[in-house]
């Protein structure tokens, strides 16, 4: 298996078929989340704003630049598509970035925004994600504080990485999630492991109370 | 995109599509909720009483004029049908609402109903609702009390409006939820955001108990 | 519309619809629940034992008399059909009863099986209750021990009954509810109303703790 | 209704549509999961690793020998495959096994695991385990610490069968269960009731505290 960029033609498919999946697990309700791909021109492709995630077609995804300019086409791109850049510029082989907006994902932000962190330890699945091999680790999952305005995200996201900490996905307070990975199924194994994981740390809070 | 009135056939087909939707998402149990269009002629289309909204077909909406009454047909609209002509003369750019019977809906209204309200804030989604651009605001969704007399209740909704405040949607006591829209996209927008906030604020009040 | 016993095929084929019905909505795990319908020749249509009953077969529905025993077949009807033939003896406008085993069923039954009942008042959904029409009533949903003795329960439901109580359905610790209705989608808006309003009590009382 | 060891191609079969019916079920996130059938020459179908089991091939299941290496392919079994074969070794009567690593199997198993075993008693659905025929009596389902070193797996399951106590499944610590049966119904059954009781256990510890 390699980890290549696709064309557009097979990127906009994957995500359509990724939007299908993920809006049928309830993961994108009511027009949110975004999803993109890196292209073999260096462009990316990702998701038009506004559509229904779960009855996505081809003809909802666009083209746009590595700074997130639009690309051959007058559609607007989402105001986050800016955190979609960062991402692939940031980490050289991600091709795949997966931002959903489930429940779960809200409530947890909003619960742990004051530590800034969900600290996931001790699970099996965290092996699902790229690089873990064992459930004996740790699996940080930063939380950052909401804003309208994308360069602070940016910063927020920069400054983690550029203190040497790993980053395999990160909230957004009151939002969602963004993760990443070589490819579209990395990224999707990655979606479902993290929704996985913090449904587990919410139910061990219930239920230890 | 304009939103304008649609013909009855238009309208028929997008309610009974609407149900569907709904229905396989769990918000119309035991064959409760009913929905509606604002038609080109100034009549409605609404649904049927009694009929299990998941499997709704075009048949199964009629005509009723702007007071409520059945109009071309011996069929019986639902007593609540007040509620859904009210909201069309109070809100000129509405062009569908939808009443759904969400469990979630069901318990908020009784958790919430000594307060009259729910209010959320902080919440990236609340820019789901028209005309919210910014999660840094507050919503409100009032709770009104239960009453097998429509016109008490169509009063409750008369006098919020009145004084002023704004209101996207609102909450019946131990029942479910009305909201509107533009169209009727919009409108299950809008029922899918104000369903996500409402299972977000639960969840938030059990985990910090 | 008129409510008359079936003909055996017409009662297999709505059997096997509302197994894959309540099937899909998971109140019927692993080979749990049965079901049956009122035959117009006196005799039971009800399920075998045993089987998945979200992938029913017409095939899967055998003919019992009144008193519960096989008729023109071998197969054997599982222990619980008195349970079904003392609803249709005492209850001469019933014409289907479904048993399922919800989690929320088992759940509530262990939890109210101290007080013998749960007590619904306030909820709009009480109106799917055949009899029901205003939610400012009190429906009363008995909860009965469980024993693998069938008379034992048969004498606890005759006791109900015979103290003049409504009846409208029951559950039995640790296990399901027995519901029943003039036809079979009487009957399973009554199985989908008790669902949700036991769902109901229990969400509440997780959020009032 | 015979239980007898199945050939190569009956068993792929069998183990991939099982792997659709659990990963619509929620059972199988992010990839986790394998399952395994006894082959008529005494040989294991296991699935290989890594797919996603709610989208499983007939081609994504794989041959292995009963010390679990690979027999005829070059792709490389699970190393949780030992944990099959120590199965099939230990119960001659077994002839399907299923891992599965649903949240609630791994919550529970966070939370038991101080314990090292939960115990189910008063549950209905306890008679859909084969051997039990009656609530009046109680299920034990082990917990074992969880490691990446699969021998020592294997010598807490075999210590547990060892001192003679009944064993139908076991769960490991932050992962999944594994249960198994004369043939996949069964098993399916089996994983569905566990599946069911655990849950409840966990809504009644929420509710009672």
């Amino acid at each position: 298996m390699s980890f290549e960029p696709a064309d557009f033609a097979h990127a906009a498919r994957d995500i359509a078929a990724a939007g299908r999946k993920l809006g049928a697990l309830g993961l994108t309700p009511a027009t949110s989340s975004n999803f993109s791909m890196r292209l073999d021109d260096g462009n990316l492709a990702v998701t038009v704003s506004g559509k229904d995630k779960g009855a996505l077609r081809e003809s909802d995804v666009m083209r746009v630049d590595a700074h997130g300019n639009a690309v051959g086409t007058s559609a607007r791109p989402s105001a986050e598509t800016l955190l979609h850049t960062q991402i692939y510029a940031r980490f050289p082989h991600a091709n795949a970035v997966l931002h959903t907006h489930s429940r779960a994902q809200t409530v947890a932000s909003r619960l742990f925004a004051p530590a800034g962190v969900i600290r996931f330890a001790g699970y099996e699945l965290q092996k699902a994600i790229a690089g873990y091999t064992t459930h004996e680790s740790e699996l940080d999952l930063p939380v950052f504080a909401n804003t309208q305005h994308m360069p602070e995200l940016v910063r927020a996201v920069d400054a983690w990485i550029d203190s040497g900490k790993p980053l395999y996905g990160y909230l957004i307070d009151g939002h969602g999630i963004y993760t990443w990975g070589r490819d579209m199924a990395e990224t999707e194994r990655h979606v479902e492991a993290f929704e996985f994981l913090i449904n587990c740390e919410l139910d061990l809070r219930r239920l230890r109370q």
